[in-house]
């Protein structure tokens, strides 16, 4: 993995996201007049929430399934993921007719492990939580990628998958442009930082220099923030405990922090009581239901109203893949 | 008012969409893969829930307030709601600077009360039920309007306010155009019937030969269901209650129904616990927060499921504006 990867032009990214644009759904734009006035200022939501499969991944997913050789189609694809991403990859593998393997942590989200078993996905349950829930699972995955011959594929810290996951950023740079907004402020849910990494290929300084990113992260879990702050790759210590189960990655990946690092991007660290706040909000006046990855942006913002003041800011909500038990134990 | 109206051409009612979208949203349409597999078919959801406001009702509520003279704008507005109406004409006369003052029932849903309230419009709680909740709070408004010469305005009987509703199905038809999709049948959720009259104006059989409008009622509260059988208009008996704060008129509207007898709109009732399991599936398999009036229509296809075997589907889910308490008691 090179230290500094070639990031594609703005034109190769847009080719990219009209090439998914057959399987892939427009996400909405959304004011959020309430988040305005809280910060007098403006508010967008994307709502990749409402992407197929209820998650931006399945974008970068399917983008990467499309880019294999037709061998590596034929043999199949074995990957790890606490959930989205593989919900995503066995959406994309079934639309594809490709034979999708999944290791996922045993203490996923329910509805992420059946939802990914009903696209016809393969999936073995891994119990070990060390060094962490994600690497135990990195581990089992390589092993049958080794033993079976599958192309083995990361979930985030992979160029490929970046850039298509960039696409989120494509769609929103011309919805945001068929309104005749600017962006100063463009916060992003992030964990190994494909989403981070894929939006920042977008809305770089050169593109867009009124535009500032920020990587969204929950306290604990913050490595993305701590890398750029320190200049180099390093490792949050996981505690506080988090229930973003999609941002748990202590470190982010070599890819992402390399694409990453060479634009203006920020960090920022919310507490859960705060992501907790982003899902109520979201069901009072969105009327959108958030996984707490998901909300994390809203709740960074209720966090930090001052940080945004008199600025128009847009808020990827991420996906919305929650348990139902656990979404009600919030909101009541 | 007229037995039958005139109704106005396509041009027309794409020009009056045309006038509101500088306040309005589009809002997505969204395939269901999932109820789509059950009935063998298609289906897309218009997600009016995400329309400012929380439901439809804002399209044809501004929109009538655009059609004010200056006098009437500067004498203010009167009007009876059980809540989206309300909600609507309260942020429509914020956005113009008309007074709006509202007439809603005691036990309507206090998230609407309230939001109609925080857009500055002045509120009385009707405490009446006699000869039902809806008939009560408008004989109170009309003496409203004649104490202090208001402009009264009608929740859902008034031929300029179904013009103003019929943008949903225009911005539909739209999308449906883009995505090279027909639609056999359209559901929409009815009260006294301004969302069915504003669709019926554009997917009638002259325009859309192929589409079958249906108008989605709570049990006990078919009067427009009924109206049609019957090709009078008459009443539904109220029982059972209904959870459907918003589709509570036992009768459809003078203008409403003249405008639907015209098109072959036909109806269908749906009972109450279809109506919850629509509102669970929408979370489950949507991430949208639907309240009971606005997943009605999903509740008719998960009742009458052969109804909708092998044809394209959309179902209107028209607003979300639901407690949290109540919401909770339902998906628990």
């Amino acid at each position: 993995m090179p230290t500094h990867p070639s990031i594609p032009d703005l034109k190769t990214l847009k080719d990219i996201y009209q090439s998914q644009q057959t399987y892939t759904r427009v996400t909405p734009l959304i004011p959020c007049d309430e988040l305005g006035e809280k910060v007098q200022g403006k508010v967008f939501v994307k709502a990749e929430s409402l992407q197929k499969t209820g998650a931006f991944k399945f974008r970068g997913a399917l983008y990467r399934l499309l880019q294999l050789s037709e061998q590596e189609k034929s043999r199949g694809v074995v990957a790890y993921s606490s959930g989205n991403f593989a919900r995503g990859l066995a959406a994309a593998g079934e639309i594809l007719g490709i034979d999708i393997h999944l290791v996922m942590p045993v203490d996923a989200p329910k509805n992420k492990i059946e939802n990914a078993r009903s696209h016809g996905a393969e999936i073995k349950l891994c119990h070990d939580s060390e060094p962490s829930r994600e690497e135990a699972a990195a581990t089992q995955a390589a092993q049958l990628a080794q033993q079976h011959g599958y192309s083995l594929l990361h979930p985030f810290d992979d160029e490929i998958l970046i850039a298509g996951q960039s696409a989120v950023a494509v769609e929103l740079s011309e919805q945001l442009e068929q309104l005749g907004e600017t962006c100063h402020y463009l916060l992003c849910p992030t964990g190994g930082g494909s989403l981070v990494a894929g939006s920042s290929m977008v809305f770089n300084t050169s593109h867009y220099p009124d535009t500032r990113i920020i990587a969204i992260e929950p306290s604990g879990f913050d490595g993305m923030t701590l890398s750029i702050k320190e200049g180099y790759r390093t490792r949050a210590n996981g505690r506080p405990t988090s229930s973003c189960d999609a941002l748990q990655a202590l470190s982010p990946g070599k890819a992402n922090f390399a694409i990453v690092e060479d634009s203006e991007v920020t960090g920022l660290a919310v507490d859960e009581a705060f992501v907790n706040e982003g899902i109520r909000f979201a069901a009072q006046n969105l009327k959108l239901i958030l996984e707490p990855s998901g909300a994390i942006g809203l709740g960074a913002m209720l966090q930090n109203p001052e940080k945004f003041r008199g600025k128009t800011t847009v808020v990827i909500v991420s996906g919305g893949n929650i348990d139902i038990e656990k979404y009600v134990d919030i909101i009541h």
